[in-house]
C-alpha cells in the first residue's frame, strides 16, 4: 500500500510552499499546485478562534441580519448642510480626516496639508506659519470622519463650515455626510493650501453650494442606488470610475437647477464646475455607501465588515459585532500605473474613506463593470473580471441592487464577512487614486490595493472574545 | 491507399450539410462539422465573379484608399440649420426619407404616417385628408436621405422647415445632417401625426433649435470621434445605446449654453427635454458616421460599403465604386426582444437610415461594448462580445479610434468588404430598434437583424462589370 504509491510515477497535490510543487515539476512528474496558506495569518491561536466562528450558528444568523439591513437600505440625497449643523458631535474647533484616528504628529504629508488648508479656509488663522502652531498646539480637536457621520475621500478633512451632501437612508433612517469634490491636481484632500485653494473652497461654500441646495429643494430626494445601478451598466465602478454617474447627477440637477430661481451666473459656474470633473460623484457614491452600511452596524456577533479606511499611515476596519472599533495595520504603498514622471518612491500610503465603495460591493468588487479602469489601474480586462469573481468567495452574498452586465446581470458580491477573508486568505482588494507623498502636489497614479491580512485577524480575535463572552476588549 | 482509409475507425471533415455531421456523430464516428455555405449566396455564376475580385490588386489598393479617407475623417458638430437652407437639391415641397428611393404607394405604414405628419407640420395641408390627397397627387418629390447629406433614424421622414445637426469632416471637407431626436413613444418617426406630435416639433423648430444654436455657436465645434470613443467605454454602442453619449452631450453643452445669454425658460425646458431621452445622442452619431464614410464614396474599384439603409420595404447598401447606386434586398422582419404585449406579428420591417452606424463599425459592430444592451435585444453578454468578433471577418480592417475595453482595448471591426460577406456568408448584424407596422404606435422591441445575403452578392456583380471595364449598368 504505502509500498504502492512509490511504484510507477507519482501524481501529487501540492499545498502551501510554492518550492515543492516547481521542484516535482521540474523533475518531470505531474503536480497540482493547489493555492492555499494557511488561515489566520498563519497564527495557530488564531486559526483555532477563527475555527469557533465558521459555520457558528449566532454568527451566521447575526450575518443575515446585518447583511439584511444593509440589502435594505435606500439612500437618498436630500439636501446640502455645513458640517457644523448636520454632523453629530462637531464642534467649533473640529477638524475631521479619512480613516481611523490619528494625532497630528503622526499624520502623513497630505493629510497635514489639508489641516492646514482648513485652518486657513475657517478663518482660525492667517498664513500657514500660524496655522501649524495652531494644529501643533492642541487647540483642534481631530477625529475620524467616521465618528461623526461623515467619509471623505483621500485627507478626508473636513471643517465646520464646509458644505456637505446629506444622504439619508429612509428604510432605517441614518444619515451620512461628504464634502462636494474640488477636483483634480492642486486640491485640499491631496493637501495643497495655497491661495487658489482657498478661493476655490470659498466659491463652493458661498457659490455652488447654494446652487445645489436649491436644485434639491426643487427636484426633491434623489434615490441614489438606481443612479449608481445605471452607472453600473456604463462602465462605471463607482470607486475609481464614475464619470457616467456624475454626468448622469448633472443631468438630473439641470433642469431643477435652472426651474429654481437661482442665480443664472451662479448656474453657470456650477455646471461648469461639476461638467469638468469625472469625479465629481464620488463624494456621494461615498456617502450612499456609509449609509447602507450604517444600517448594519451593531449587530452582536455578526462579522460583517462594516467599513474599510485608511488614514495615510494606517488601515482600518470595523465590524457590525465591534461597532466603532478599529482595527488596524499598516496601510500598504499602492501598486499601480504612475503618471508620467512618478513612481513607487513618490507615492504616499494608501489613504481615503473611499475604501467604503469596496465594503459595500462597489468599487474593485465590481470591477467587472468597468473593464476600461484597466487602463488606469493596470491588469486586463479578463483580471478585471475574474477580481470580482474571487471577491464573491469572501462576502457574505451579493447586492441585487447591483448587476454587472459582462457576467450576465450576475450580482455584485457585497458584505465582506471578516471570518471568509482570515480563513481563505483572499483579501479584499481596492481600487484607489495614488497621491503624493509630499503635501499639495496631487494624484500621481491609480492602482489596486489589497486591505491587510491582520485587520481581518484582529477582527477575528475580537468577535470570538465576544462569543465567549469575554466582551470586545482590546486585544 | 484508398483501403487504408477505410480500416480503423474515420475521423471525419463535414463541411456544409449538417445533417451529414449529425448522422455520423450519432453513429459514434468522430466528426468535425465545418461551418461553410457555398459563397456568393449558391450562385455559380456571381462565385465566379467573387473569385475574381478576391485578392485583386486594384480591388485591394482601391479599398486601403477608400478605407484611409474613412479612417482620416474627423466629424464635428458645427451648428443647426434648417434642411431647406443647409442640404444640397433639397426644393420648397421635398420631403426626404429613410433607406433607398421609394413612393408614397409603396410606402410602410410608419413612413407613411410620418410624411402625413410632416405635411401638417410645414403647413400644407390643414387635416390628415388634405395630407393624404397631397402626398397621393405627386405635388411633393420624395427622395432618400441619403442622396442630400442627410440621414434620418426609423422614417428617417425630413421636411425643409426642419432643424438639423450639421455635422462637418474637417478632414475632407464634406459634411452631413441629421433632425434633432424627438423622444420615445408617439412621435414622427414611428408614424405619429397627432396635434401633439406637430406642437413638439414646432417648438423643436423654434425654442430647442436656438437653444442648441446658441450653445453651439458659443462652444465652438464638438469632435464627435472623441465623444462617441468615451461613449464606447461607458457602455454605449452608438446605435441602440446612446444612454453616455446622450450623457456627455448634455455635459458639454450646458456651460455655453448658460452662457450665451439664451432666454432662461427656453434653456430649461431644452435641457429638461434632452435629459429625459437617453437616444438623443443617436442622430449625431449617424450624421458623424455619414460624414465618416461619405469621405469614402466614389474610390474606383473599391468594394467598401458606404451606407447600409432601410425604407421598411427593402434593405438597400451602397459601396465605394458604385456611388449612388442602392443593392437592394426586401427588408427583414426583426427577431428580438418585444415589449410586453406585443409580438413579431405586430413588427414593420426593418427601417431607418441608423445601420449607418454599423457601416462605420459601431453598433452592432461594437457590440463588445455594451453588454448591456442583451437585456433589450436578447442573447447573453458573451454572443454580444463574439459578435464584435464574428464582424472582423468581413471588415478591411479596425478603426483604432474606436476601442472595446472588454477586449483588452482591441479596435473596433470597421469598412465592410462586400467581397467577404459574399464570400464567407458572415453577415452584417445590426442592433435596431422594432418599430409598430401600424403608424403611430411607436416602439414595440428590440433585436437584431442581419443585412440580406443578395445585396452584397448584386454589389459584387457590379464590381466585376466595372472591373472588366463594362460600367455598372443595372443588372
Amino acid at each position: 500500500m504505502i509500498g504502492d504509491i512509490l511504484k510507477g510515477a507519482p501524481a501529487v497535490l501540492n499545498l502551501g510552499v510554492g518550492a515543492f510543487a516547481e521542484a516535482i515539476g521540474e523533475g518531470g512528474d505531474a503536480v497540482l499546485d493547489i493555492d492555499w496558506r494557511p488561515p489566520a495569518g498563519g497564527s495557530r491561536e488564531a486559526g483555532m478562534e477563527l475555527a469557533s466562528l465558521v459555520n457558528c450558528p449566532r454568527v451566521e444568523a447575526a450575518n443575515r441580519d446585518a447583511f439584511e439591513r444593509f440589502l435594505a437600505a435606500d439612500p437618498a440625497v436630500t439636501g446640502i448642510g455645513s458640517a457644523i449643523d448636520v454632523l453629530p458631535g462637531m464642534g467649533a474647533r473640529t477638524i475631521l480626516h479619512a480613516g481611523a484616528p490619528v494625532g497630528w504628529e503622526d499624520m502623513c504629508g497630505p493629510m497635514r496639508g489639508a489641516v492646514l488648508g482648513a485652518i486657513l479656509f475657517e478663518g482660525w488663522a492667517d498664513d500657514l506659519g500660524a496655522a501649524r502652531s495652531l494644529a501643533e498646539s492642541g487647540g483642534i480637536e481631530f477625529d475620524s470622519c467616521h465618528h461623526h457621520g461623515a467619509v471623505g475621500p483621500m485627507s478626508g478633512v473636513t471643517s465646520p463650515s464646509m458644505p456637505l451632501w446629506i444622504v439619508e437612508n429612509a428604510a432605517a433612517g441614518n444619515a451620512a455626510c461628504s464634502g462636494l469634490n474640488e477636483g483634480l491636481g492642486k486640491v485640499l484632500r491631496f493637501g495643497a493650501n495655497g491661495p487658489e485653494v482657498i478661493e476655490r473652497l470659498r466659491w463652493m461654500r458661498d457659490g455652488l453650494a447654494g446652487v445645489l441646495r436649491r436644485a434639491l429643494g426643487e427636484s426633491g430626494p434623489i434615490a441614489l442606488k438606481p443612479l449608481i445601478a445605471q452607472a453600473l451598466h456604463m462602465g462605471d465602478e463607482a470607486h475609481n470610475r464614475n464619470a457616467a454617474a456624475t454626468s448622469l447627477l448633472i443631468k438630473r440637477l439641470i433642469p431643477p437647477a435652472l426651474r429654481s430661481g437661482a442665480d443664472p451666473d451662479h448656474v453657470a459656474r456650477s455646471f461648469a464646475f461639476m461638467a469638468g470633473n469625472d469625479h465629481f460623484f464620488i463624494n456621494l457614491s461615498m456617502a450612499a455607501c456609509k449609509a447602507m452600511l450604517d444600517a448594519a452596524r451593531g449587530v452582536p456577533f455578526s462579522s460583517m465588515v462594516t467599513a474599510m479606511a485608511r488614514n495615510g499611515v494606517e488601515f482600518g476596519i470595523q465590524t457590525s459585532a465591534t461597532g466603532d472599533r478599529w482595527f488596524t495595520a499598516p496601510a500598504p504603498i499602492v501598486d499601480g500605473l504612475y503618471f508620467s514622471g512618478f513612481g513607487k518612491a513618490d507615492a504616499a500610503r494608501d489613504i481615503g474613506d473611499s475604501a467604503i465603495a469596496e465594503t459595500a460591493g462597489l468599487g474593485g468588487f465590481a470591477m467587472a463593470a468597468a473593464p476600461a479602469i484597466v487602463r488606469f489601474v493596470g491588469g486586463s480586462a479578463g483580471e478585471a473580471v475574474a477580481a470580482t469573481r474571487e471577491m464573491r468567495r469572501i462576502t457574505i452574498g451579493e447586492n441585487p441592487a447591483f448587476t454587472l452586465p459582462i457576467l450576465d446581470f450576475a450580482a455584485a458580491p457585497a458584505g465582506i464577512d471578516a471570518r471568509k477573508v482570515a480563513d481563505s486568505g483572499v483579501l479584499p482588494i481596492v481600487n484607489t487614486g495614488i497621491a503624493h507623498r509630499d503635501a499639495g502636489v496631487g494624484q500621481i497614479g491609480a492602482g489596486i490595493t489589497a486591505a491587510p491580512m491582520a485587520c481581518f485577524v484582529q477582527a477575528v480575535r475580537a468577535l470570538h472574545r465576544e462569543l465567549a463572552g469575554e466582551g470586545s476588549d482590546p486585544a
